[in-house]
């Protein structure tokens, strides 16, 4: 088999987590979501904690230097950019890495963006509206309903701040990917089913 | 079979007019894009040149009235409105009527916001890259090459005014669709697959 690439981008609540997953495993192929956190705590002595916190959200005062990852990244370590700069920059290489080793499905973390020159690599936004997100996220992450909205949309914000910010892009708009889904209308399983079908085209 | 819809909004060289046509076809449904304008000048008196030049493209210093329409737009007629608002009004009226009587297909023309309180209606939006959309252009419609690119980057940057007028959205944001396409990677033919596999769901 081809070695081919999935990554996607997808607004909090939506289920894109889930049907990443679902599409791996029905693929047979590698699923990297929070499995990145760890990749980067290994790498850069940060905690994992930290990690999820800056790694995909924007966060202003986010400033200092990681020290270390085996020398491979002196350069940027020598300027005065910021810890979520310098993460960017570790995430970055481990999805290129990623991309070269095997086929998978990336969740998050820019990485359409990043794989934009392959060929191989299709590029997916899953999103909903706000009563289906705050209706699983209810169910599924166990969320207050009348806080759900507010959190949701805050974390959307800072998704879409950190996107804007690394690839000068709008998050979640249709030309920066090949497939765009909206789960509640079209259902999670048939998210999954187009997903596939995309990809053996 | 239970009555269904599908909006087509398009780039301009993507091929959404051909996607939605086999669509339409493979489905055994009816097919409304350049048909909307003969629609509209049935009803308005209009030349089909005026009605295509302005119903789908921002034009500024469209003012002046639309006379009759069978009496049924008085309100609006006797306003200051533009003629661009008055067409877009009657072109409303028209698409609401179509999704009443019939399962189809219809492209541009804001449909997908004109029908969004509509639970039996998919909308999709196909894009590309544009040495695809150049390519076909020159294809299939004989546009010059040098020239290409910039005619197809001026009628969409009048379709995404139009859209942003008329709906207080933003043209291809992911979000105002249930489906997006990137006819380019993905090829037409698995455009026309996915989009009756959604409609399936």
């Amino acid at each position: 088999m081809q070695k081919r690439i999935i990554t996607i981008g997808r607004e909090c609540g939506s289920g894109g987590h889930t049907i990443g997953k679902r599409v791996a495993e029905r693929l047979g192929i590698g699923f990297y979501d929070k499995e990145i956190v760890e990749l980067v705590a290994a790498k850069t002595k940060l905690s994992e904690d930290f990690i999820a916190a800056h790694g995909e959200y924007f966060r202003s005062g986010a400033f200092g230097h990681i020290i270390g990852y085996g020398g491979r990244f002196t350069a940027p370590m020598q300027t005065q950019s910021s810890i979520q700069d310098q993460m960017h920059f570790v995430q970055t290489t481990l999805i290129r890495e990623l991309a070269e080793q095997e086929s998978c499905v990336i969740v998050g973390r820019c990485a359409d963006h990043i794989l934009r020159e392959r060929q191989d690599c299709l590029n997916v936004f899953i999103h909903s509206d706000m009563s289906y997100k705050v209706e699983r996220s209810v169910r599924e992450h166990g969320l207050e309903e009348e806080e759900a909205a507010g959190i949701l949309a805050k974390r959307d914000r800072a998704r879409s701040q950190h996107y804007s910010f690394y690839t000068s892009q709008t998050w979640g708009l249709a030309r920066n990917y090949h497939l765009t889904l909206h789960s509640g209308f079209l259902g999670e399983d048939a998210c999954v089913d187009l997903i596939c079908a995309a990809w053996e085209k």
